[in-house]
């Protein structure tokens, strides 16, 4: 999903890009090679000659700034105050909504990579994970009742970085009702999830894989 | 320690401010007063009016950027180059030095903050994340090896948000020695400790507070 992230992003900014498949199943992520791109073994890696980079929220925000007079201006770069909270909401995405191994992440490893490898879903582990998303989303509703979008009244990257999440949330899991609940969050997901980057994008991204 | 990080942002700019303390013993934190900074409960929060921000990391940027021709450049802003990997190098602290209750913080809570609550620490789960942290560190001595510090040969605030993490690890914990066993890590401790701002910030920075 990280990978949706950027592809996202390229798709906002009108750009092309090669797609390189990194085959997981046969160890490629953990290959000498893609490790020299990316030293902790996981996907995505960039490539825009002569830099190599990886952290997806890193090869996004780098997309944004180079290319800023390309497309949507996704940190709204020339309003201070804008680009201020777009920061902020960025951190609340990878802080609160995404953090390594808890919230999301636990509910989709319980609810869908947990059975594919032959793991009975532990619904006490989903229970509280969806109560701390639950928390999570309720400063989201508030939010969203006073600003169109999370940094401000213009799409950003505090908004793309949600996307490929919500997408899978809302698929494959049992948790749309997180979303659906909420009129802002809701009336939110359908606007962002209607972008033509994302209708795009989202032909291309296969579960579980 | 979030709140270390904006200090040291604040020092390396040579700019005043106002430490308002909030008391979290009394519950300040979850206050209608303080939640209006900050919804989530969580110091520190940020005013530079008209603006209130929240998220450390979202903090220092926004400082680093709108004070971009004050003290040291921490973003890097005119080599596109190096402010990329300063992107990056913010984002594997993020992500694989503190995420959220693995590694590092769950090291502090099992050393430090459980013992306080009268919790006995269970070592098992301080061995498991010493692991990970000896892994993720690894990777920083490769790139230490290579650059003087994480991003770039210039401080930047990608070794900024590592400073008070390291300067607890080194001082509350017995795991000293996965920074000292290392020695591009330890040239590189030594080096941003040794920095004025540090120096400065952590007179006042008290341990459990």
């Amino acid at each position: 999903m990280p990978v949706a992230s950027v592809m996202l992003c390229l798709a906002e900014k009108h750009l092309d890009f090669e797609f390189v498949h990194v085959d997981m199943a046969k160890g490629e992520h953990k290959s000498h090679q893609f490790l020299s791109k990316n030293p902790f073994g996981k996907i995505p890696a960039f490539e825009d000659e002569p830099l190599t980079l990886f952290e997806s929220r890193a090869i996004t925000g780098y997309i944004a700034h180079k290319y800023r007079d390309i497309g949507t201006d996704l940190l709204r770069h020339d309003k201070i105050e804008e680009s201020a909270m777009v920061g902020v909401w960025i951190e609340v995405e990878s802080q609160h909504f995404t953090p390594p191994k808890i919230s999301y992440i636990a509910i989709i490893h319980e609810v869908f990579v947990g059975p594919l490898i032959g793991r009975t879903t532990d619904q006490s582990v989903v229970n509280l994970n969806v109560e701390k998303l639950d928390k999570v989303l309720d400063v989201y509703e508030a939010r969203l009742s006073t600003s169109k979008y999370l940094a401000c009244d213009s799409f950003s990257l505090a908004d793309l970085h949600h996307l490929s999440y919500i997408y899978y949330l809302m698929k494959i899991t049992p948790c749309a009702d997180l979303i659906n609940s909420r009129p802002h969050v809701k009336a939110w997901w359908e606007d962002i999830s209607a972008r033509p980057s994302f209708v795009k994008v989202v032909q291309g991204l296969t579960l579980g894989e």
